[in-house]
């Protein structure tokens, strides 16, 4: 079943260490398609190097497995519940990116500095509050995605598609798992560079939000020009 | 038309990722020729990794396609305004690269600290000053071109022949796009190394203009004594 | 003798450069038979691309050479100290990895700042004390492991498989070479990232403890649910 | 004529790319004959990628070309300083290698921070004081020798294998060009680590002086017990 998601999904977890982004097996992508109301996701600490599409797992958005004869990635309640709560949203990608992770631990949101960050994220990226022990202590792994879902009340999470889990690491989705991990590469950069401009300026403001309107809209939305239609 | 330069573009283009200046398509180089006024730019949006020669187009100063399939880069109009008032300049890159464009997200130009940058950059490279609501709202990729030439009312484009664009990124360029793309890489290095070389010592000073003299003039210009005659 | 745990130790030798935690010869990987009490180790000063399984000098706990016809690495005593006190370690790697060797240099211990470092690293990763000149001047490889197990007096080095000694660089440890060479690989990672998270934050505090409680206990003990059983 | 020694400085010089100490033609490998009194050195600005043996030129100490086709490196005078005043090396190399050159162009010398540094190093690499307008405007790179030999008047040239040249870059030797490249990327790797020690603690103090001899003194001299005799 879903034999052509599966091998988006695969094809998008192998893509994580070739872009850098991954150490270990640390981070999975899932895809999700909304016919069926299913999920594919990587198996938990399966190394990237041998995992094949055999070794993805379907389950529904509660979580029970449909297919599959390996553990899903322990992050799965909180693919699920960003499914459920980000409409539009048909793949996610959770990794340790260094760059992105620094700026988790750090527990700072992630402002626009610049176009490369403004052709892709409408705004400042957003670092979660501190989780409670209540909610550590309580179905981890859902309750992550539930403090995500609280962090995008005001903001659209298709504008924004990625968000720093405090003292954690990021999270990023997409139309589909290929954007969701491209989301991921443009994340892992912008941090980079919001870190160096720092460093060189630390008086360094926000861009103008002028620009920013200029080029997200010209790659987003309905008077895009950017591409070969 | 132009199959030669347009094969020079091809490569030059190609030869961005090699150098690690570029991330997915950020980034474009194109070449300009005197006898016709014809340009030839790499296509918007098409992955380097699937470029060939017929991706690219053939444009006239003025932005009309003379030849070609695609639409071409969305930052044309910014090279057209540099081949029509940067006399000499066969080549221009724009990239992306992470430490040139950390310079030009905190604003601000990048000094001439020793020999590496004075081998290819007769000063400081400039950084613009913020564009206008009305420019970005306006034909913003033809002003990025004229704040750029703006830039450059006291400076010589041919001894300093790249830029940091305010909030968004280098261009860079040369006698032809070979040149061009070199430079991209050495603004990309002589970047790197002044962060650095302000974190060991926050008070260097520019370099001495004796020390900068001698070695950009001993690269450039009728005494030149560097390399194979 | 010991066939099966020299293709191990030579294994996680030449393992080191492909993670990129080695430069030239610095660095070196045992590993320990219990049953035999007999230590496999990598030859002193052998080039990684020269190395083959007959290089590896076995040594018993006293430092004797039971095998091989090269001379042990000049650490060996330091491995001998740590596995006569660390019950239930198989192998030891030292290793000159940059930014982990930074913080040693710092005198810095390596402080929880996210889950990265709390799926493997139960609370801080210590930098050992100064070395006496009398320690320097005497047996000083084996001193400097008498220095690392003084330094988990009061630390359980089966949930803290790394220390930093002060002016020097890490050592690592594990059930086996490869899950040292592992945790030697996490230690660089959480070191890089944790200078960095500093860098965007100076006021970074160390993760909460219920956190660090979740993610450790998620990986590790009787109640772990990562992984595929 | 010097056959094996053309063979040891191409392949000198063919490793500073591939360590990733060079871009483009920045650097310069030569080797000495002592018997001859005869150097052979890197031509200029050929690309590494397609030098040959046959590019090489031997020169005398007096800068003279005794055979080759090419021009020698534009800093050969610099070399042949090195060779008639610091007794007993056979091999300078120059690079702008990245973290090594930030601490040129800041001016300041790399205080000996960690073993790793006290293995090759006995004691700071330093840096050059600034050059004159009469030094800069006269015999420029032969000037840049004398420089070196004057800040090496207190200090053991064969115990200190590096210097930083102020505003500029490194030159290293050794006793073959092996040896130099070898002590140049051990410069470059000490000089990154340094500047992240101080980034991690600004108030970290030079090694003890016991364990930096320690350290020394097992790889060189009499009493060495590093490697297989």
């Amino acid at each position: 079943m879903l034999e052509r998601l599966k091998e988006d999904v695969l094809q998008a977890n192998l893509a994580l260490p070739s872009y850098g982004l991954i150490t270990f097996t640390w981070g999975n992508v899932s895809g999700y398609d909304k016919d069926s109301g299913l999920v594919v996701i990587k198996p938990s600490g399966v190394p990237y190097s041998e995992m094949t599409i055999d070794d993805l797992v379907v389950v529904d958005l509660e979580g029970n497995v449909v297919e599959g004869n390996k553990k899903p990635s322990s992050d799965t309640p909180t693919h699920l519940v960003l499914y459920k709560n980000f409409d539009g949203i048909g793949g996610v990608v959770h990794t340790h990116s260094p760059w992105a992770t620094s700026w988790a631990q750090a527990g700072r949101s992630l402002p626009a500095l610049g176009t490369t960050h403004g052709d892709y994220f409408y705004g400042s990226i957003p670092c979660t509050r501190q989780m409670t022990d209540a909610e550590i202590n309580g179905a981890y792994e859902h309750e992550t995605g539930e403090v995500i879902v609280e962090t995008f009340k005001t903001i659209d999470p298709l504008s924004v598609p990625s968000v720093l889990v405090h003292s954690h690491a990021p999270f990023n989705w997409g139309k589909d798992p290929e954007e969701a991990v491209h989301n991921a590469v443009v994340l892992e950069e912008v941090a980079k560079m919001a870190l160096r401009t720092y460093q060189i300026n630390p008086d360094t403001e926000v861009m103008q939000q002028t620009i920013l309107d200029k080029h997200y809209l010209r790659k987003h939305g309905k008077d895009a020009y950017y591409g070969q239609n």
